[in-house]
């Protein structure tokens, strides 16, 4: 009875002490992972790393995402940079290999332009820097959208609406304001916009335990324990290194052919693992369809290892964990 | 004095009556114009008509939604209703001819799906009665989507998410739903909505003679002076009827290619001229790239005469209020 009585006096007591616990802070509280692992991760920012010489502004952003949708800078006049990247399928297209001008298939998987603001390198090989310098090469590439970049410019000069965008985003004479730099500058902006915050790993890194699933969490520590992280880190899960990977299928030498490096060869940039549930298939050249196959494929490439069913099972809850919220843009109304 | 002392009072009197009259009724008051044309046309309504056999839900417009921007029921995976009916440019493509699968040039200029629903033949020679005939031709020819229906069904079956859709749409069991007329009553419900009413010319027909311009009415009346409503009738301000006409650059034979008879080579059916000022280039074969122009070719070739100028301009800037409320789609998440 005396038991019963301190039980039954106590319970009340521990009850509120775990309320006051969890009402203080969630990272007091802990689920066995959150405060091993948490901090071998990083959130997602809402907002992409501005550079100095491109301020992110309203008209840039709005004129970005009229020239994203805007086929009649591709030869063939029904290609734009929504075509491949399609914000319907992750931004990105859900095919192998990318399909374009006359249906070219080119040699590697559309990229999801999803969160690439995070990225210090564009492409799979890194031969853009930075995402201006990304911005106007599908336009001119003959497999892409096939225009020559003077072509684009002098059609979008044509269009009233775009003058003024473009004297709006950047001053002076819009037709003069119609230039390479600019149009990379105002596509660039737009995409600095395109992320993804708020997944259910990020809720959790934040200290919502509950964000993540039993599975997820065994995932996340495999994903770490097993040195994923030593790669796919930041917040966009990608160091934006090259790294020597040849997936099933594929002979592209990926960084290589841009250095001209015999250490380069077969490297490609590691890419982001935010949204990947969205974005298969998967590696350079889009040769495997399914998560579970492309886990398995990097734990014999990257790491020599064949991960046991459970393992696997673990990971691609976790990998489904990392889909964020959809930025919300409309389709926009072209001159 | 006393004149002027009469006048003094007399004014205000009459401008009582005349805010009687505008306030009691707009059709009450008049223009010159309106008594007199506006019973010639018909508004837009908001609903396209919905036929006994395709009851509209909003599970059926949802799907059909999705597969207007689904891309993989073309052969190359990158083709989809919303490539050639593209949203930022009018629901149409604005280049002269369709261009579709391997950049493949047709022969006819892609009309608007735009208030389609309000057509009693669909495509430029009616080879389809309704929305759920056209909804399927697309997909399967060659030079456009190029997917054997077959096949774009086998792929629809493969996704979990349009299982579910077709069962929320038709109920049963979703696999089995996935068949020829549901694509079809989805896509064709999906473009019962894509109306475009409220236009200035809407709301002028309803009595806000404020909503049009002098340019717009004399326009109007010009319109309908000349005979033009004699085929562009109806709230869609067309007849849906085949009349020959042969555009400049055209050898095309329209209607003629379906139905064999003499009588009809040479007819096309009349387009409609809802947003005609953002469906450019205009007539089946593209050939003409502005409204002026466009004005001019239809006096010469239907009316055989030659419009002066002014009424030129006039009924350009009546084409001009004829653009509505567009609808106010999102892109859809695949699965």
């Amino acid at each position: 009875m005396k038991i019963t009585k301190s039980l039954s006096k106590a319970l009340p007591v521990a009850g509120l002490a775990g309320a006051m616990l969890l009402g203080s802070s969630f990272t007091m509280a802990d689920d066995g992972y959150h405060s091993r692992y948490a901090n071998r991760f990083e959130p997602l920012p809402a907002i992409a790393p501005i550079p100095a010489d491109n301020s992110l502004t309203a008209a840039k952003i709005e004129l970005g995402q009229m020239l994203f949708f805007e086929p009649r800078i591709s030869a063939s006049g029904v290609i734009s940079c929504a075509t491949c990247h399609n914000p319907a399928l992750g931004w990105a297209d859900r095919i192998p290999r990318a399909t374009g001008h006359d249906g070219q298939v080119g040699e590697r998987n559309t990229p999801t332009v999803l969160n690439s603001g995070f990225f210090t390198a564009q492409f799979w090989d890194g031969r853009a820097a930075t995402l201006e310098e990304q911005a106007l090469g599908p336009i001119e590439a003959d497999i892409e959208m096939n225009m020559p970049l003077d072509q684009a410019l002098e059609r979008l000069r044509e269009f009233t609406e775009y003058r003024e965008m473009f004297a709006r985003a950047y001053g002076g004479n819009g037709a003069d304001q119609i230039t390479p730099d600019n149009v990379a500058h105002a596509l660039a902006s737009f995409q600095r916009t395109l992320n993804t915050p708020n997944s259910p790993f990020d809720r959790y890194l934040r200290g919502d335990l509950a964000a993540l699933t039993d599975a997820q969490k065994r995932g996340m520590a495999a994903f770490a324990d097993n040195g994923c992280t030593a790669c796919h880190s930041g917040p966009a899960l990608t160091d934006s290194q090259f790294h020597a990977i040849q997936v099933p299928g594929s002979t592209d030498e990926g960084r290589f052919v841009v250095t001209g490096d015999p250490g380069d060869r077969f490297r490609f940039k590691t890419p982001t693992l935010r949204n990947v549930a969205l974005t298969y298939p998967y590696f350079n050249n889009g040769g495997v369809e399914t998560l579970e196959e492309a886990v398995q494929v990097m734990g014999r490439e990257m790491l020599g290892r064949e991960f046991d069913q459970n393992t696997v099972n673990d990971m691609v809850a976790f990998l489904h964990s990392l889909t964020g919220e959809m930025p919300d843009i409309r389709i926009p109304s072209l001159p």
